[in-house]
């Protein structure tokens, strides 16, 4: 019996935008009767609001998260070693980028499972891409830290970086800290340091700009609760 | 007058895969008929494959590349500034990253033009969802230099930064140097480092690979003069 295949399955960053998922997506989507998400209900609404019809009492989603224990990432394996496909979604996105899902990829490189990724958005490269920062050598750092001298600290590194790398660094923040993060970035770098903000990326009220901190003080812009990925560059 | 906006285009990795971009690019790139292109003859090609139907005798093709001059860049966003909507098409995958395209998205910012990002593959990307390596943070850093010396001085800075920030490390190479990049791999990495290589991504050949240095060096393995990915991590 051969072994079946993980594709990696990319879902909407914004549910008024179905469009930025290619439609090849679906046909794929369409002939697995396996998924592994991170979770169940989002899955689910995401599978039939891009045309999956299966009866979902006949198809098996596993939950799959930074939990995940190594005992379940072996099982998951086994499922596609005895012969079936299987879809790989996280909730937004991409899966494994920013998104939990490299541990179970990981498991399959070592089984000899095939991985294929399957195109679709991803807020940090779309982000970067209309940044106009440079785009051939970057740095994702994920979360920066919560407390506020840390982050301020952590900042502070990352513009040091951009500089003498001469390498975009991108970051994200919850979105109820996104007020308090855009404040430190003000606060603390240096006003001709170059900030790109992106919200709502691929949706409707999608904003990105990219401006000096010195043009961000005078714009008087407050950050929606909403999604966010940060970028810092310098000329 | 309203200033027209600037769409970022992705193109195709492997042209026997036009599936991999979504139907909305094609929608959106069909009512345009200005573009800034990396090169005019594969900027028509891959209009017409994807079914762009405007005669070309009306249709402007600007030519944009690392070489385009600050006077050029000022003309082109003249062109939108004057309320045209207008295009940008990079070579293979998605403008700006790992490729030209970012000087004039920075001036469009300056002018406060509206720049939009369209979804489409990205190798690099793709090849860091299915390499199983971190991805919560990573750096990209491009070509790594030409000389042997040199080269194997960058893959092992490479190597202590992808331990000591547990960061993934991507970079690429032009394909007739792959056999030499892979070789120097093999050779400065400890065994038990993880690397992958990720070689015709998104097409019928496509291979993505993660495995030990070790396991590398047992699988006489002779990476093909087609473009491929290199990302280094540990475990």
């Amino acid at each position: 019996m051969n072994a079946g295949r993980l594709y990696l399955i990319p879902t909407l960053i914004d549910p008024d935008a179905p469009e930025v998922v290619p439609g090849y997506v679906h046909t794929i989507t369409a002939q697995l009767d396996l998924f592994f998400v991170e979770q169940e209900r989002t899955a689910r609404r995401y599978l039939r609001a891009t045309g999956y019809t299966r009866d979902f009492a006949e198809v098996d989603l596993v939950r799959l998260d930074k939990d995940s224990t190594d005992m379940e990432i072996d099982a998951m394996c086994r499922l596609i070693l005895e012969g079936r496909d299987a879809g790989m979604l996280s909730e937004a996105g991409v899966p494994c980028i920013a998104d939990p899902g490299a541990v179970l990829v990981a498991s399959a490189h070592e089984r000899g499972i095939k991985v294929i990724p399957l195109t679709g958005p991803s807020s940090l490269f779309l982000a970067l891409m209309a940044s106009g920062l440079e785009g051939q050598r970057f740095s994702f750092h994920g979360y920066l830290p919560v407390q506020q001298q840390e982050r301020r600290k952590a900042i502070k590194e990352l513009e040091q970086r951009a500089q003498r790398e001469k390498a975009t660094q991108l970051f994200i923040e919850t979105p109820y800290r996104n007020q308090a993060m855009f404040n430190d970035l003000l606060q603390t770098c240096a006003p001709d340091t170059l900030l790109c903000v992106a919200i709502g990326i691929s949706g409707p009220s999608e904003m990105i700009r990219t401006q000096s901190i010195q043009s961000w003080k005078q714009s008087h812009f407050a950050p929606e609760k909403i999604p966010a990925v940060y970028l810092l560059g310098r000329r």
